[in-house]
C-alpha cells in the first residue's frame, strides 16, 4: 500500500509517524512543508522537514516537539554570551545538520536530495520530500504588519492575529522531483493534522499539488487537527475562528474543498456537520497505541 | 606604555598574551591577520582572530592550539554522520561564536566592531583589530596548484611545498579602523613569532601598514618563530628555507627589511648574524615565566 502525506512539523510528523509504524514505512512518502524554512546565520533551517526526519528517526525531542533528543545548547549559549540573537534556538546536534545541509545545497545539491540523503543515514525508511526544492516563504498578515513565519511563529509566540498569508516564490516554485509521482501512484492521499493555512496551503501553493489533488485518482482524507474546536498546540484554532469562520469540522473541510474525500474527526465532533464524509475516531496521538488506532481509521477510510 | 602587535594565530596570541601579562594590558593592541579567514556552510571563520581572542580570554584549549577549552563537539559529530565534510573542525561553542559574528556581518556590522565587542564580552582588556576589515584572502601557490590558506594548511596539513603566496583582495583591503592610529601612536611596535609569510605578510599587504612600519617613529622589533633554525609549530622552517633561502635569523630578518630595527632571537640562534641588532633570550613560550622573560626582552630592547 502506497500512502501519500501533506505535513507540517509536529502533527504532521506524528501522523506519517503513525503511518510507517502501521504498514510498510517503505510505502509512506511524506510530502513536507518548507514554507517556514529560514536562514539563521545563512545557515538553511528547515524546520518542518527535520520535525519529520527527527520524528521517524526516534531522535525528536518528545516534550519540547522540536528539535533532537539529548541536546545540548553549548553553541547557542556561547552566541547568547556574545550578544546574538538566539531567539530560533539551535541545539548542537541539530546546529551539525544545518551545516551538513547548507553546505550540501550551497554545492548545489537540492534540497529534495539533501533530505533523501540525511533520512538514509538516520535509517529513515519513509520517503521524506520537501514540497518544493525552491524558495518559498509564508509571509503572515497581522495587525502589527507583515511578519515572516517564523518572526511571528516562534519570536512573537504567535499571539498576533492572522488576517492571511501568502507564500513568497510560490508563483515560481516547481514541485520537487518525487512528489507529483507519489501523489500519482499513491493507494491513499492523505493531509496530517497540520494547520491547514501555515503548514499544508503552503504545500498545496506549490505549482502542480493542488492540481494533483483536484485530479486525483485515489481517495484523499484530511484529518482535523482540531479537537472540539480546540488546537491540540499552536494557532490553528484562533486562525479558523478568523480566516475561516469557525472552529468545526466544516470549516475545516472548506480549507480543502475540492481536495478531500473525507475528513477524520475526533470523537468531540462527532456530532458536527463537516459537509462531506467523516471518520469518527480519538484523533490525539498520545503513544503508539492512539497512533495505530488513528492510522488505522486514516487507512481504512472507506471512500 | 602602547605597544602594537602584528600577529598571527598560536605564537602570535601567545606572544599578545605575554605583553598583556607584562604591562597594562589595555596597552597592548593587537593586529591580527585575517588572511587565513574562511567560510564553513556560509558562517565566517577568523582563526588567527578567535586563537588571540580565545588566549587573552583564557579560554584557548591550549594543548590543541586552537578552539576553546572544554569543548564539546556534537554539531561536528552529527555533520560528520550526515556525510558532511568536517575536515576544518569546528566545536559547538566556537560554533555559537561563529554564529553570532556571522549575523552581526550579515547585518552590516564591520569585523572590527564585532571583534571589539566580543572582546569585550570576553572580558577581555586588549584591543584586538583585525589588519582589515575587507575581504583577504592567502592563497598558496604548491607543485599541487594553489590552494586556498586552509585547504592547504589544514585539510591537506600544510605538506605542500609553497613556491608563493598571494593575497587575494589586498589591493583594495583598507586597514580597519584603529590599526593605522595604534601603529603611529605605539611605543614600540612588536611583529609577533608568527609565520612571516602567511600570518604577518597578509597583514602587512593591507594598504598604509607597511608604510606605517616603514615610516615609524617608535622602535620596531620582531620575535623570530625559529628556534635553532626549526618552527615550534608549523611549517615556518620548510617555507623561509625555500621561500628565504635559509632558516636563520637572516633569513627571518629579511622579511622584515625596513620594517624592524631588532630582532629578537632564542639563544640556541645567539652565535648567527641576523644583519641587524638582535636581542637573546630564551624565545619559547611555555609558561607564564617564559612569556614574561620573552616581553621583558621585547620591552626593554634597547633601539
Amino acid at each position: 500500500m502506497r500512502v501519500a502525506v501533506l505535513a507540517g512539523g509536529l502533527g504532521g510528523s506524528r501522523f506519517a509517524r503513525a503511518l510507517a509504524e502501521t504498514i510498510d514505512p517503505a510505502g509512506v512518502t511524506v510530502v513536507g512543508n518548507v514554507g517556514d524554512d529560514l536562514e539563521i546565520a545563512g545557515l538553511h533551517v528547515s524546520p518542518d522537514l527535520d520535525t519529520i526526519l527527527y520524528t521517524l528517526a526516534g531522535v525528536l525531542d518528545e516534550e519540547r516537539g522540536w528539535g533532537r533528543a539529548e541536546e545540548s545548547w553549548n553553541a547557542r549559549d556561547a552566541a547568547t554570551g556574545l550578544g546574538a540573537e538566539t531567539w530560533f534556538q539551535l541545539g548542537d546536534r541539530d546546529l551539525g545538520l544545518h551545516l551538513a545541509r547548507t553546505e550540501a545545497l550551497r554545492s548545489g545539491e537540492p534540497l529534495s536530495a539533501v533530505t533523501a540523503r540525511f533520512a538514509r543515514a538516520l535509517g529513515v525508511a519513509t520517503s521524506i520530500l520537501p514540497a518544493t526544492d525552491d524558495r518559498l516563504r509564508t509571509w503572515v498578515a497581522t495587525p502589527a504588519g507583515e511578519l515572516s513565519f517564523q518572526e511571528w511563529f516562534v519570536r512573537r509566540g504567535h499571539r498576533d492575529d492572522v488576517d492571511g498569508v501568502r507564500f513568497e516564490g510560490a508563483e515560481r516554485a516547481k514541485a520537487a522531483p518525487g512528489v507529483l509521482a507519489a501523489l500519482d501512484r499513491a493507494d491513499l492521499i492523505a493531509i496530517a493534522p497540520s494547520n491547514p493555512f501555515v503548514s499544508i496551503r503552503p504545500i498545496l501553493a506549490v505549482n502542480g499539488i493542488r492540481e494533483a489533488l483536484e485530479g486525483r485518482r485515489a481517495p484523499a482524507v484530511a484529518v482535523s487537527p482540531l479537537i472540539g474546536g480546540r488546537a491540540v498546540r499552536g494557532p490553528a484554532d484562533r486562525m479558523l475562528a478568523r480566516l475561516g469562520g469557525g472552529t468545526g469540522p466544516a470549516q475545516v473541510a472548506r480549507c480543502y474543498e475540492g481536495l478531500i474525500d473525507a475528513l477524520v474527526v475526533d470523537e468531540a465532533d462527532a456530532d458536527e456537520d463537516a459537509g462531506i464524509p467523516t471518520i469518527v475516531t480519538h484523533t490525539l496521538m498520545r503513544d503508539a497505541d492512539s497512533r495505530r488506532r488513528l492510522a488505522e481509521a486514516v487507512l481504512g477510510v472507506p471512500v
